[in-house]
């Protein structure tokens, strides 16, 4: 592949990027969570472009876009024929940059239509997947959608609602899905040769490297905990200092801990976020009685983050006790660190290397998809520069000629794609 | 007035609060909040009861309910009669309890009544007055309705919004005002003779001290700061903690720093609160780049409540820099300190004496509308104990007795209420 032709590559692709985050759902940020009517906007137009370059396009039970490259020789039913699955998601968090996620997904539609251009069809068939739910930015799930397709859906999310109270199973059926037949969207692992998804980095890694592409050797491990402070509400004027069990001051107390506690875990690349967080009753003159956090710790291996949890958890009922108020804890989303196939990580090295490009590793410390995926196949990521580390944020940057030799990348990849070579 | 006749006014007192209380946003708490529908319907409520006690009834441009209770001798017009204000709030803080304003209103209403009942008339007037912004639980403003009684209404109030982004000129025109007319709402000093408010205390001094009733003395002195912390948004698995520059753990540190200013001045009875604190952009998987919290900062004295406010501000730039982050201030609410006047405490202390009361004094570390009301006129303020010292909790609770007793102190109050004795 020429540099032009892969110029052109990232710029097909920044276009299409332009396209997609004029969908949201606020007038001046990129927002688009999972079931609203931006996210089946954005799914109308992707679906449009999958049948623009050559796939079969559907919807499945969890709402993820699938477009089917069939393989050579005859024509594909929809199910049961084995297939490389390449996908990312079209949700975003809430003031987005228009990177994250959805670069996966143009990737996957660019790579296809170079083949179905160049009239190239192998012997498996080619999946792109469209993820609707792995921001996890309304629900309490994350990962749903891709835990779904890999046969891991847990009927219990049904009933998680989002800030305005609405169900996850509602939401579902007011986008036109059957809450009860989310069962439906698995594939088995016959169907499912291997996950290979493409994003951006997120992370100042690859920029510090001088590396336009790098290989993800895993997905850190994560914990969100949703922790509840209860004290006792009071006028703010006629409480002592000394007689109140102020839940706010308890609750900066433990953001204050859970800072310390990953600081000092560097060799873990730990980091602890509490980046939502809600004050009860919530007006200026009342002493807060109650204010809900959430905790998202990651580590790059689950010893450490394991301690970590405990160590948090332990400083919190300190603190609590100090002022008399009480603290809870719910761990509703417990990711261990997931491991990408070796066989595919050479597939990808080897792809780079043709391409004259080093091929880095490193550790994701994001969550994606892969991570349900690999419950059902063998996964694997390619990394693309972004500028500054910057993501979740209108500032994410990824540059035209970076995202064009991920898609060269994706493409050499796919080219040498050899099934057999998965270890038994 | 025998003990029964005391009993029965507390519960009558209890009967109309129970009804007042049954008018709320919210079904299964008391919120009752300014220019909402369930204030008109509070209004409403208590306007048929000033009718009922004998007064004249009408609204005020800040939608005050004022029952007008004509003096001796000949029929008053609304205006220029010089007449004794007695009055409190109809409005409430989020999940509220029912005595909170509710009581002196009520108060003023069966003093009211048991003169009309006994034809007695005095050669000054009665106004009764029911505020509906004491709280500021809606609007960035309070005491609103009261400082347009008093004549200092201001014209900019009318821009600040509501957690909707509703502002104030436009709740006004709903509920039936015309904003531009607010400064009709001003008595003159010659109509004003004093005001006299009836609050439950909401702290614990009357019940340390076995006392039903208290005197005030002043009110404490108040500031209001909203706090606007920005930092850099970030993804929360993949920015190193050593590179964050996160706005809520530095928004944390400084709702502790508040916490131990106030606690190092328990000789000016300093409280320091944070009762409302907003997280931006507010999701699990996001560093945040802005926090906005209010401070809420009283002392008995003035000088103490500066110093501390400046000592807080210099922290907050502290920590700020400390982490790459930024501060703003926006002090909204200066209220100084308000002296009850000496004449008007020493009638209040002969009503009780006359009682067998003792007459304790003390200081109000809650704002009240008394404080607008200082700068129309005289004012003083008769605390009644509550239990616990709880207020702004749907637990407030004052005992049936001490509100009979509070009610039969103000008509005691007003029969020998004696304009003349008012200093030059």
């Amino acid at each position: 592949m020429t540099p032009a032709e892969i110029e052109r590559l990232g710029e097909r692709a920044e276009a299409m990027l332009e396209e997609l985050a004029a969908i949201s759902e606020d007038a001046d940020r990129l927002t688009r969570r999972f079931l609203t009517p931006e996210h089946r906007r954005a799914a109308h137009l992707v679906g449009q472009w999958m049948a623009e370059a050559g796939m079969a396009v559907s919807e499945d039970q969890l709402a993820t876009v699938r477009g089917h490259y069939a393989r050579a020789g005859g024509t594909d039913g929809a199910n049961r024929v084995p297939r490389l699955l390449i996908g990312s998601h079209i949700d975003t968090v809430i003031n987005a940059g228009k990177y994250d996620g959805m670069f996966g997904v143009v990737a996957g539609i660019l790579a296809v239509e170079h083949f179905r251009d160049a009239d190239k069809r192998f012997d498996f068939a080619i999946d792109v997947l469209a993820f609707g739910d792995e921001e996890g930015s309304r629900f309490p799930t994350v990962l749903s959608s891709s835990a779904a397709l890999a046969g891991n859906f847990e009927q219990r999310w049904l009933a998680g609602t989002d800030a305005d109270g609405v169900a996850l199973a509602t939401a579902m059926r007011d986008y036109g899905l059957d809450p009860d037949a989310a069962g439906g969207a698995a594939l088995t692992p016959e169907e499912a040769l291997a996950y290979v998804e493409v994003h951006i980095e997120q992370g100042p890694v690859l920029e510090h490297q001088g590396a336009p592409l790098g290989i993800v050797t895993s997905i850190a491990g994560q914990f969100r905990t949703r922790v509840a402070v209860r004290g006792m509400a009071g006028h703010a004027g006629t409480v002592p200092m000394t007689l109140r069990r102020d839940a706010l001051v308890a609750a900066s107390e433990m953001v204050v801990a859970a800072e310390a506690i990953a600081k000092a875990h560097p060799e873990a690349a730990m980091v602890a976020t509490v980046g939502t967080l809600k004050v009860m009753p919530g007006a200026a003159n009342v002493v807060p009685d109650g204010v809900d956090f959430v905790l998202d710790l990651r580590a790059a291996s689950d010893a450490p983050r394991h301690a970590a949890l405990a160590t948090f958890m332990a400083r919190c009922e300190e603190i609590a006790a100090a002022r008399g108020c009480t603290v809870g804890f719910d761990t509703y989303h417990d990711c261990p660190t997931a491991a990408c196939a070796p066989w595919l990580q050479e597939g990808l090295a080897a792809s780079l290397e043709r391409l004259g490009l080093p091929a880095p590793r490193l550790v994701s410390g994001a969550g994606h998809d892969g991570q349900s995926m690999s419950k059902l196949t063998d996964f694997a990521m390619l990394f693309v520069r972004c500028r500054d580390g910057i993501s979740h944020n209108p500032l994410e940057f990824a540059a035209t000629t970076d995202m064009g030799l991920a898609v060269a990348a994706l493409i050499g990849f796919i080219a040498a794609f050899d099934p057999k070579q998965r270890p038994a």
